[in-house]
């Protein structure tokens, strides 16, 4: 790089020289940036919902409905520098008051949403609207428009996840608006994805050819109906007890290419078995009361709560009662480039 | 071959010295063994369920209940020698009363079961057992194990669809038997799959690699919301109003690899466009009443009525009322080796 | 079916009954259609080329070159109604002489090509030339424009392999043709699939989506480097010693979705242990001699010589010397609809 | 998480509640985490290979070696504060001396070399030991065995890439390591890869179920004939004259998850369109001479010169003579991601 390379000055030392070029000997950096396994990206992190409700129904109040489409609490891990749950993923509590819209708009970070209280929201996704209830999950796929509005009064709390830091640290972060609270217009019936590819059918054709699920909505109606039929099988994993993938129907993979998300339902009295793994998770608490070990730390969760467990850091679960939770993680990144492991602490 | 072959006649023609050689002149032979585009394989057939109906419960009183797995009346297509629906697949009428059983078996050849009228029936297919209502479709692929009974009183009849033509064409049929009248051991609660994979949900792990869709069950109580909702939308095919594919979740393709199942929906006064299309089906009246024109003829049907359409030939509907039809053809294995065509009328 | 169905006479028996409606009693029939284990669908054969050599001669002789296209000598199976080489494949023997050429076609049958002898003659497949040297595989998927044309002059023999009988029974043989005598456009240079897909590169982009590899010219001078290279190994399986199959590299499955095509080296004094397939397969002799045992038959073979080896029937070899095969049979079909078998008799 | 949080004090700002419980109001940062489009990542860069060469043969005398494994100095880029060639991916020049090795190790991170210059050296990756000549490209896909060693006499030189900053920020390294000095055993021949799967053929069975390609050894001799007889066609891309992609035959995918490989030709006096993408990628001139206008630098670069081209930055060529570029990128984990972008400036 340097014009007087050729002319190295004969005492400096190879790594001075080395340096002058834009250039960095390994050997004396190697172990730093190799390891035996990987260290925790973030910390164990709880938040209970009910500190975040109080500010969330402030927030409401004291942000201006025209800036209600970034009326969002991020949760800010502690072992992070930038605000995200994860060093790969976000994770923040949005509210919506009757009448409010979010307008359309599309990017490349990919986004899911667990509802968590309130009724008469919607988000539209790709011309397809999906009415809002307690534990349903709705994906906004990458570069999909999406919008989001409340029809009727009150308050509409949801959960966002987002996989921004990943994208950002990429520098693959694309984004379009639409105009000023522009609504999609609506292409098909409400929640069609949900009965045209969610249950074992497909149409003939037309089938569009997307890196994604073709289902945006997981109703929890469904979902729990399912948990409940295979949980009275009482066949329990020592580490996750009965934990279901939310899938791609035309493929079998995660839904979304950066983003998998789970449904897990842990019975009355279960103790788990340690396990951890390579990807990093937010856990949302979507039924029941419970305690999480992560590592040395140990939160006792209630409903409605958040908690991440960091990457390769052993978890487990003590539960009083039945209780239902829904997590995300970047295990369909890692899957995706053939890198995620498992170490279960059970054999 | 021929020990002589070298010392042939002079006198011989060429055509008689190729033939006492094993060896056939294509030029003499070339129009009979290519064509421009095939020729329907089989005849268009209609059996009305009120005329079979009697035969059914006459063959339940005369066949003796340990040869009630064999209980079958095959709808022999007249325009084929073999005693089956089509030049590829088969299409039985079962019967099963009260206690009777069909013991465990599998095959290579690959099954389905519509079900048709009565309660208490189960199939049980690879550990899982299924309980039959009218309209369920019921699969038992390949070389999967399955047995079926009946626990309550009176008689249950279901539809068997198979490909056992076609495999014996290939010469590919291996079947093997339980002990006499054995029932398979249940391993999973009934109906798992359905809540297994049957929703856009999958388990982490243990998800078993095979060529066929992990759901042995689609209830006609979820197809039939399926179909409803998405009929409400009223976008209609012009050829197939409203037509869906029975798929495997785990890869969006069709429930078996040999095998293709459809449920379709048209709605009252609807009049299709002609179509067809290189596989020959065997249509099962689910709901309602209509016309159905297949080349030069027309059948009028009822609820439970069997029709098979030929291959390459023009297809069209006349429904009066709303209308649900089964439908299974080979389609499957064509699009598998990628020489499935449609022809449409409409453009 | 009957109009007078309904009115069924008393004294028929239920057989009887069942036959008026065209109903087949399967109880009568069942151990008809069903088998443990399929039977060979054809028989053991054998062509010696010093015999077939003589009447090719005779034919480019007599038969008009306007009729050079069809200028082929099927190898008619002595167990075969049908003038084929097993129940789904059929396999010719085609002369073509100086100056003359067989115009463009296309047809949904697959086929392929093994050049015996000869120079100077070229097969143009989807606007590709390939020059046809001894030992090359040439492909002509289904659906793709075909013609070939010899440009020196002589005779050039070539083995010619068809799936017409699987075609024409399953009823999908569609056939297009160019005008008379009408060559392709070359749309690319000769042989470009060979090294635009051929060793471990692909273009950036224009792959076309194709159920077929994009190669269609595997050349036996590469065929034989890697066999020679890997037969240094010295590691023989006990029943197909070196065994290798033509494949899609864009999916990693056989070179056409009907036909599987193999090149598989026996050394000197190899002895193989018996091993049966559910696919029948053609052999064609590219080098060496030995012996072929074919359940109770045995032939002793010579370069260029063809044998068939009916389905699940047990074949061993014995070679004196180096010997390479190539054989081409049904088994991507089976492997394509999950169907394919093996056993083994080392095992 | 405060266990006063509820408590809150009514006289701080929402900002500074929020931040007390580890929540990030998004509305004060949205602008800073989402964009319009990507910035680069990292600066374009340029090394002289007659300026680094000196500073290798300096390295292979004063570095011991015991530590030869680590004899490699890295390109850091000037716009990263880590040593490496871009935000994803490292590249290292690694000179080795005769008889030196370095032992058998495995790692998280995959890696590929491309031979620069010298003879005798060799890499074994999974029991298969290539010996390396200049222009080849060998593969250690993730968490292969891998070692190296030379020996004949003189310096070798090889560039290094390796996916290290993409995988440590995802916090996925794991390492493992063999005896000191070990030689992994050979379990196949020399370059037994490229002949089983390099060409058109595949293995009837024993494929190991992979997420790599099976080829670790992509010679030049073969790569410069491809290049060679497609250049012969003279169809050039307006922006990437004519560029191959290094593939899995198996899947028709790159051949590795992580990173992606190219080998590019372009003609004398080829002045490409400006085109950019996503990826940030290292070049090396494997042949030729030219200059490439990266964003708003120039570069004019000679054989075994190394330069960088930052992600969504206009590159464009100007050649005087035949050129051969190898590069490569993170565009597999892009594409992998379905996240991969190009933006033409010929459209
Ligand atoms: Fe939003
Ligand atoms: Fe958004
Ligand atoms: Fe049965
Ligand atoms: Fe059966
Ligand atoms: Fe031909
Ligand atoms: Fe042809
Ligand atoms: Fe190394
Ligand atoms: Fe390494």
């Amino acid at each position: 790089m340097s014009e007087t390379a050729n002319e190295a000055n004969p005492e400096q030392s190879l790594e001075e020289a080395a340096r002058a070029q834009s250039l960095m000997p390994l050997w004396s950096i190697y172990h730093n940036i190799m390891s035996t396994e990987p260290k925790p990206a973030c910390s164990a992190a709880h938040w209970r919902y009910n500190e975040i409700k109080p500010l969330l129904t402030r927030t409401a109040r004291e942000v201006d409905p025209s800036e209600a489409e970034r009326r969002v609490l991020l949760l800010h891990n502690p072992g992070l520098k930038t605000p995200f749950a994860t060093h790969t993923l976000g994770c923040g509590l949005q509210i919506l008051l009757g009448g409010e819209i979010e307008g359309k708009h599309r990017h490349t970070p990919s986004a899911l949403r667990l509802v968590i209280e309130g009724d008469g929201g919607y988000t539209t996704t790709d011309g397809e609207r999906m009415w809002m209830k307690p534990g349903d999950v709705i994906t906004t796929p990458s570069w999909t428009w999406h919008d989001h509005g409340k029809v009727t009064d009150g308050e509409m709390i949801w959960l966002d996840g987002i996989d921004v830091p990943l994208i950002n640290h990429l520098h693959l972060n694309f984004t379009e608006y639409g105009l000023q609270d522009q609504r999609q217009e609506l292409t098909v019936a409400d929640e069609d994805s949900h009965y045209r590819y969610g249950s074992g059918l497909a149409p003939l054709s037309g089938v569009p050819v997307r890196p994604f699920s073709p289902i945006y909505y997981y109703p929890y109606s469904r979902t729990r109906e399912i948990l409940g039929a295979l949980a009275r099988e009482g066949e329990w994993d020592t580490c996750h007890a009965l934990k279901m993938r939310l899938t791609n129907p035309l493929t079998g993979g995660n839904f979304m290419p950066t983003i998998a998300g789970f449904m897990q339902l842990l019975p009355s009295g279960f103790s788990s078995a340690p396990v951890r793994s390579t990807d990093a998770a937010i856990y949302s608490v979507v039924e029941g009361t419970g305690k999480v070990s992560i590592g040395d730390e140990c939160f006792s969760f209630n409903q409605h709560d958040v908690f991440v467990t960091p990457n390769w850091t052993d978890i487990r679960f003590d539960c009083e009662q039945e209780t239902v939770l829904f997590s995300y993680s970047d295990r369909a990144m890692q899957e995706n480039l053939s890198l995620w492991r498992e170490r279960r602490g059970d054999v």
